[in-house]
């Protein structure tokens, strides 16, 4: 087998311990916590049938590849819950350092193209990025939801923190952020968020 | 909220159970049973990254979005194990009833756009839906590989099966079942397979 096939074949063998990276969040029905493989996998679904609400025009296989790729650092760099204050100070340096480690794992050009479509999510600049992240913003809130705000509960999480985590997703679908802000304000009427 | 908007965010909450389908191959490392959604998200990353070796050129997005929904119809009609000659009768009979309820939840002219993308993955005629199984054959049989085999130990199953099971995976990509084909002959090698 030739070098460039071997090493695609070793990152995709790779990439399967994202499967083992817990969540906060857990599945609808009060199921068990979520995996970042699976997050993803909702995410890019979502977002592929959601298009439509994006503020601009995005080119959904880019939106959709970013939501499929964009916890493979935390393979290494684990998981940090959105309201962990003392863990999130050290996020950006661990997932930089992890995210050259995994994808060298990759030829140098697809090494390149996914830490670049990586670094552009994180950025939050493009049309892409921007509906990705509302994605990842919505995606957890309706299963939460779905759960009655349970794991808010669990994690004695106040709105303000709920907001200011989603202050930006109205920057990819104001229309999104609607149903965002309708969910937060059921929540805090009926108790689950302080 | 209107009416499209509510329904699509009813069919994204709804498929949050396929993260309960369990299938027979396990993860990495003697882990536990995958299940479907984290199964279409490893074949979805796969397509993109493996997609130079498509027999064809595939337009990426569809291949993708195939790998992600190719197995929804499973939250209702359970998952069908490769081996499994008896449940394998009924398949396409179960799950064409399943399609047509689950897909049902959505806008009619996102039902219509997603049955039709599953019809197609299921007809194996088109390059799209032949690299896509190409991937839904390479990711389990990946995985098991790096298990020493273990699934075909625990299933008792033949090489033959095997073969019989493999032999469309070189419609999507000659290069990619000469990987597949290495796996069985070194698996036949080590007694994993019958």
């Amino acid at each position: 087998m030739d070098e460039r096939l071997r090493k695609q074949l070793d990152f995709a063998l790779y990439i399967d311990k994202e499967k083992n990276v817990l969540r906060q969040t857990r599945l609808s029905g009060h199921g068990r916590r979520e995996n970042d493989a699976e997050h993803a996998w909702h995410m890019a679904i979502m977002a592929y049938l959601l298009r439509e609400y994006s503020n601009s025009e995005v080119d959904i296989a880019k939106v959709m590849m970013m939501c499929l790729i964009h916890d493979i650092v935390e393979i290494e760099a684990g998981d940090t819950y959105a309201y962990d204050s003392e863990n999130l100070k050290s996020q950006k340096e661990r997932e930089d350092a992890a995210k050259q480690r995994i994808y060298s794992r990759l030829p140098d050009d697809q090494r390149d193209e996914l830490i670049a479509l990586f670094d552009e999510f994180e950025e939050y600049s493009t049309p892409e990025s921007k509906f990705a992240h509302t994605m990842d913003n919505l995606q957890p809130i309706m299963l939460n939801n779905s759960n009655g705000g349970s794991d808010w509960l669990e994690h004695d999480v106040s709105s303000a923190q709920v907001y200011d985590r989603q202050k930006k997703s109205a920057l990819g679908s104001e229309k999104l952020y609607e149903v965002i802000d309708g969910i937060i304000q059921d929540n805090i009427k009926k108790g689950s968020l302080r």
